[in-house]
């Protein structure tokens, strides 16, 4: 690894493990949970919100960022932590999994992918050497490694994507002309362990900084998942940080950690919250229901978010009656603070020799409601 | 005044005044601004950011928080300080303006003023002593009396619906229980200057603890309400705040606190925000314009906001180009604290004899852009 990144192994606790990523713009405690930014802003929160949560990573989207505002504009106002007023570490996905699910796909071939805008319908190619290109000018810490995410359950053509994205992230590798930013290879392979094990390998073998699973959570089941998860894990090196791209509830965060999982991203919690939805230690809950309009309870009586500690529920609620922006930043606030001191918890706990039994009793009380 | 109340004038400048009106919630200094929470929130804000722009009196609406969530759920909840997480001083206007330009009106009486919900045509009825009540159960710190708006250019109604606010103005004293509450009495009359002078004179003699002019920035002319204003300020008594009501553009702070108010509100700071446009001491900016898509500079170079000293025009630009949230937050932010900010300066001209130069001075600079 080179000089501007490290990744320190502190402790485990089984396959679960409390590190150090360091970066040029500070350090990364893993586990951790990073909230999504995919226009260059956390949804409805300002970057003092996301101090004030202890948010660490925080990641932008290539392909939104690419159509608009610009990476060219992004990199000459002095790139995206500039930009977006976030001086802690940022990650840029490649840009792979939005072509390939908001892109209306013109063509796909070993060479690139020519897309549609999903805003004006005009027509764009991104090749490896452009999904880098794009995140150099970005500018972000970690970079991820242009690939191909195919339909999970189809075998054919998940091996025929693996492949490409193999193909594609050697390309990567040789683009790459910064030295401030590392780039994590992504492994995929659908939900088949044979092509999931032989991606991993591939993967490994490029010795990249840091390794990342792609094409999970979305559509399989959780037990697919997990094994997918367990068969990468069992392959992919222990001294560099592993990323699980896209997931991310409570329930997820414990068992991707349980199975040697650092990093965890997802646009679940602000989602929600825009939503009416909030996560809680019982559960998850519902603020727009008639039940809580009388409640002078908090959102989770044992959060010390901003929310929990000024409002309750029945305000929130009539918020979200009353359509107010405010109920999104509100829930938003409680959501990413709890998946994010989850996330501290769970470090603390494996630092402690503890997650094994903190684990079990976490997920049980997450089923509560 | 009773002992939970008092106004004390601290020095003039011309007609000018600086001041203090104690509250059980705290002092408000005069000339002051506050943000309008017409729904117990000020529009994409939390309390937090509206305590760091030095924000004090926040103004909340009657009508609507009597149709949701209900005055009775706020008082069984605490009140509104409580609900909202508020702990400054608030003000609750009368509903009246509501009312009249939201409910579909059924029929106005001499007793009250029946009308239709905008939100699900249910129908309702007001009284003076309804208005008093539903203000109690709410909690505010001042509340205004129930008054009849009227069309502002119709001399025959503007003196129909004065007579009957002057009525309903003595039926809200008799109304009025809780000691912990200001009643405000409110000036109407139109654009006709003997009816402000009647007006300004019935409503002096109740002899409240601050009066109001009411009917104005309705559609007459900046001269027509400068003229108005000089009309009722040479009869409210100098002792007692004066309020402009739903007044609020840099320009109108100053010539109102020129002709005497002390007590400014208006929507315009987070509604021109919700629509792109910023305050500026050299005018208004539209931030959507793709002038600014390159800008590196803050909004307004001499603001020192959250806003100003983090982010760029480029960047809210963006921001309203990806129609994100953060952008109605972030100019929020600004125009809110260049309004409480420039009622600070206007406050500290005053008590330093120099208001006769900075009033003009600053005019000027607003009319540059």
């Amino acid at each position: 690894m080179s000089k501007n990144f490290s990744f320190e192994l502190l402790e485990n606790d089984g396959d679960a493990r409390a590190g150090i990523f360091r970066t040029p713009h500070g350090e990364i405690p893993t586990p951790i949970f990073a909230p999504v930014g995919t226009q260059a802003t956390v949804k409805s929160l300002t970057p003092a919100h996301l101090h004030e949560i202890n948010a660490n990573l925080i990641l932008a989207n290539t392909y939104h960022l690419y159509l608009r505002p610009g990476d060219e504009l992004i990199s000459e106002l002095g790139g995206l932590h500039k930009f977006m007023s976030w001086p802690n570490p940022i990650l840029t996905d490649s840009g792979g999994f939005q072509v390939f699910s908001l892109g209306g796909i013109n063509k796909i071939d070993d060479e690139g992918v020519t897309f549609k805008s999903h805003i004006d319908g005009a027509k764009h190619r991104f090749t490896p050497e452009k999904a880098i290109a794009i995140q150099e000018n970005l500018g972000a810490d970690i970079i991820m490694a242009f690939d191909e995410c195919s339909e999970p359950y189809d075998q054919a053509y998940s091996e025929k994507a693996m492949q490409r994205t193999h193909n594609w992230a050697q390309r990567c590798v040789q683009a790459k002309t910064r030295q401030d930013q590392a780039l994590f290879g992504i492994v995929q392979g659908g939900i088949f362990p044979e092509l999931r094990q032989r991606s991993a390998e591939f993967i490994a073998s490029l010795d990249l900084p840091g390794n990342a699973i792609g094409g999970l959570s979305v559509g399989e089941t959780k037990e697919e998942m997990h094994t997918i998860i367990e068969v990468v894990n069992a392959i992919l090196p222990v001294n560099k940080p592993r990323y699980l791209m896209g997931v991310g509830t409570p329930e997820d965060l414990i068992n991707g950690v349980m199975r040697g999982i650092d990093i965890f991203d997802c646009v679940l919690p602000t989602r929600l919250a825009r939503h009416k939805a909030a996560f809680t230690r019982n559960g998850r809950l519902n603020l727009g229901n008639a039940k809580h309009a009388h409640s002078t309870q908090p959102i989770d009586a044992m959060c010390t978010c901003y929310t929990c500690q000024n409002f309750s529920r029945a305000y929130i609620r009539h918020l979200i009656a009353a359509k107010e922006l405010l109920s999104a930043t509100l829930i938003s606030i409680h959501n990413l603070h709890m998946l994010i001191d989850l996330a501290q918890e769970i470090r603390q706990a494996i630092i402690e020799k503890c997650f094994h039994t903190f684990a079990p009793t976490y997920l049980l009380a997450l089923s509560n409601l």
